[in-house]
């Protein structure tokens, strides 16, 4: 008999959305990805050092991650 | 004749996503508002100020504006 | 009979202030401006992209927006 | 034969440190948590929902995650 | 002879203003300060703790301090 | 006699630790300073013009400095 136990890592932030990846910019310290979470397209600044321990590239499936006290809201 | 100049006010912010207000949680200085971005719900802690200046409230139009250095990926 | 209706556009961060862009310095991904807010000068990092799509340059009259959770006080 | 894969979620944020949950403060939607990460106590503000979902109590083994723009420098 | 050496604390945020608090609203967590940064008028929403521990009060002496890349820019 | 009054400035921020710089990466507008904070390793993306106004270096012995707002917390 095989017992497994998988716990899931949950993080406070309220926002996680899943998309794939459109594009990798890589600057000396800084980066910017643009990833495609239909029907838009959001774009992160992150550090290229996450990017690379990522391997964050064209293609992959990944999940944006916003903090709620991030998010503004327009009206008009 | 008649001349028009309309020009529209652009934000450096990267992500502005339109949506439908779907609750508004007021505390005594922040407050809660869910904004349904198809197909994801978007959370924002802003100020009970705001809420009121905007006058938000559920049905209400609007778009969640979200700067590029706040977003994080994650991946797996 | 001409009917106009101008919608402005609201949004939820706490805090604008007029100003005449001083400096503007672009990296591979990054920016950073140099905002004249009399009698401050304020600095803002976004994205490269966001100073091409604004067309920010020496001179510009913006405003400089920040949401009120991101601002601390310090005393003494 | 088994095969089983485990996917380990890697999130962009730099800063990630381990700690004990010391005390948790809920307002009407906001809420503090404060994490002993030996030899300091961090606090986080967080939506009251995040802290009900993640079931957050005196005692819980958590993570506090820090993405590396908002960690500011000081000296002297 | 006395000799005193006073070093001053330097922060890397780039954004330091002086000004007056105009009000202090307290919540159960979190608080809302208005600061009179001639000719403006910041909001900072920090913890009711910061509030308490700097004894925040109508007509404190205070600067508003905020990180370079929390600050947006609109044109238009 | 002699009398000396020491006001030490305090910041609303409630997150500092202290710690020595390990590493500071410049790039041409932003740069990523790593700082022992034992026993853990904060990653801080602040401007180059911070890192060169504090003369950031190896050995520096630092603060890292975290508004409440921006601390996440997971679990599991």
């Amino acid at each position: 008999m095989i017992k497994m136990k998988v716990v899931l890592m949950s993080i406070s932030a309220r926002n996680k959305m899943k998309g794939i990846v459109k594009k990798v910019e890589k600057g000396t310290v800084a980066a910017n990805v643009k990833v495609e979470v239909e029907p838009a397209v959001v774009t992160a600044m992150i550090t290229k050092e996450a990017v690379e321990e990522l391997g964050l590239k064209e293609g992959d499936e990944v999940q944006v991650v916003i903090k709620a006290t991030e998010v503004m809201i327009s009206k008009g």
